[in-house]
């Protein structure tokens, strides 16, 4: 059976009708791989698996919330959209307009963004505008514009967004046949973790699973508003994707984790840097490095025995954004390739070989 | 039901048994997204879709056959293996050989690779050497020291990499429960156009499908040694995935376009330009630039009448790797953004927004 993309394979189950246009990239039915290598590392027996939301049609998990947020502006009329972004979302919503004949305007941090989502913006034909000022000052901007002139806000405050977030939930479940023990994401503007929390508990009253998972968010360290119970007035951090200091799904991602008796912490970017390496070199998964930050939680946490009554349970890391969004860090982490001369020998002792 | 990669699902038609150890990061499954608005553009009343193969782990349709390569390779007993690649093949090959553990050799032709791809190759770890030279002397050292030293070539060369990309032909039918009319698609060193043409005629025989497509393949015109009959020594081309001069798979490409009563023909960088920036801005898709080159030539030869007679029939364009693989491309086709200051009425008066 083809795929239809979120909203008709989970019709029923979000705020649409069979007025709603649906306007889809066939996002969503991203692949559950087992990281069985990441266990052996860790060690806890734990039985670890990856969504991995970069093989989405923009590269990011953003797709889910935005095939919602710009089939429901259209059937309200809308003839813009905007919003603010550390570059996953405006690719998203820049990638949905542009199908749907939507105008968009894009708000970014002046230089905050990584290429790859700088260029995704740019080439979808939004009107992208760089602004002096981080994100949460750029996201105040679009607040107030959406608030005083005709144009529909598609960052997470729209709840569109959420609701078709939450189908990442329903995804692994059907794949699983139930909920996973642990649910491990990164947590920078805090509406994914609110929309897992949200699907999971929706599928639980559907009778579709018998248990919940603990959500365990992860934060930045330099940029850990939740974690450190107050606004970051100037977030640092790496993973350009989570630096957020204000977010705003912070009290629904503080329930969240409280309700299910997980947790919310926070990863330094070396910690970030080492499992972003790992599910390279080890799993064959490059992801941007805000995504690794769920992966970087689970070692660390597993380092300090909050898995060791685990044995055998399983964990679900949810891998937000594919690598090739920031190609400059892989490069910057690694280094360059070394230059060699067009010569079958030199290469053969360049690279140690024996007959 | 869970993909399980392409090697489970085709398991039948590819040369595997229950002793092979699949190494997979569930490739395939990709999406095959309608282009109608594409399709209005051409007016020829053709049905398009296009199949997304940026979708795959890597972001690549290399990722097909890389999978039944490293999985073979590690059934044989090899320790290492090795690629000549424009890059995606690289990507792939340092991805699954990280998967599995085998050591992964890479050369890369020197200043020749979009920066994405060569991020990818670096950060799964593989041994990267930049070779002073274009791809097809690259090519000439890997088949030189794989011939003499134990050392796997994972280059289109090694017939499994054929036998898995075979299974995109196989997708698309189970999703159109047919075969396409036409079947347009970028050509570089061949091998692709080989391997759907493949999978096509193995369902047709396997009962599957009653009729066979239109194999029509397009070259970059700096670098079509197919359409002009000869080597070209020095290709040139923005298209950095098809700028090979002397293809791999030369002879079985001309057989699929001969064979099937199609094609292979050319398009002008400025036409694979052209295409790319109408997938992006009226389907939502973005693509690397060579992947443009099968909606390029379509879009050429509705003009020239090709067609005419084709009202209601499908063409299926095989898009083969995603746009972050190239983002200095897009940035350097559309400009940089446009710099504001952080104030909302700066922001309402540039964008001419009205109450």
């Amino acid at each position: 059976m083809a795929w239809e993309g979120v909203i008709k394979t989970y019709f029923d189950y979000l705020p649409v009708s069979e007025k709603t246009p649906i306007i889809t990239l066939k996002e969503g039915n991203t692949p559950l791989v087992p990281a069985d290598r990441l266990a052996r590392h860790i060690n806890k027996g734990l039985k670890i698996f990856l969504k991995y939301e970069g093989l989405n049609p923009t590269g990011s998990f953003k797709d889910r919330g935005m095939t919602m947020a710009i089939s429901k502006a259209i059937e309200e009329g809308s003839c813009a959209v905007m919003c603010a972004s550390t570059g996953n979302t405006s690719a998203s919503a820049a990638a949905y307009s542009a199908r749907s004949g939507l105008k968009c305007f894009v708000l970014i941090p002046h230089k905050s963004i990584a290429l790859g989502k700088l260029s995704q913006a740019l080439i979808h034909g939004a009107d992208v505008l760089a602004v002096q000022g981080n994100f949460d000052d750029t996201l105040k901007v679009v607040r107030y514009i959406t608030s005083n002139y005709p144009v529909t806000l598609v960052n997470s405050i729209n709840p569109n967004r959420i609701e078709g977030q939450k189908t990442g939930a329903f995804e692994i479940v059907d794949v699983l046949g139930k909920a996973p023990d642990y649910h491990a994401i990164p947590v920078g503007n805090a509406g994914n973790i609110t929309a897992y929390w949200k699907g999971y508990r929706e599928y639980h009253e559907a009778g579709k699973i018998s248990s919940l998972p603990r959500m365990i968010g992860f934060q930045a360290a330099g940029s850990a508003p939740i974690v450190l119970g107050k606004v970051v007035e100037d977030p640092k951090t790496i993973a350009t994707a989570i630096k957020i200091g204000n977010p705003a799904s912070w009290e629904s991602a503080e329930a969240a984790a409280r309700d299910s008796g997980g947790m919310i912490q926070m990863v330094t970017d070396e910690e970030i840097i080492e499992a972003y390496k790992i599910l390279a070199q080890t799993e064959g998964v490059f992801v941007e490095p805000a995504s690794a930050a769920s992966v970087a939680g689970v070692i660390k946490y597993a380092k300090e025995s909050y898995f060791d009554d685990s044995k055998g349970k399983t964990v679900v890391c949810v891998l937000t954004g594919h690598g090739l969004k920031d190609p400059d860090r892989a490069i910057q982490t690694v280094g360059n390739p070394e230059v060699i001369e067009n010569d079958p020998m030199k290469v053969v002792e360049r690279l140690g070989l024996k007959k």
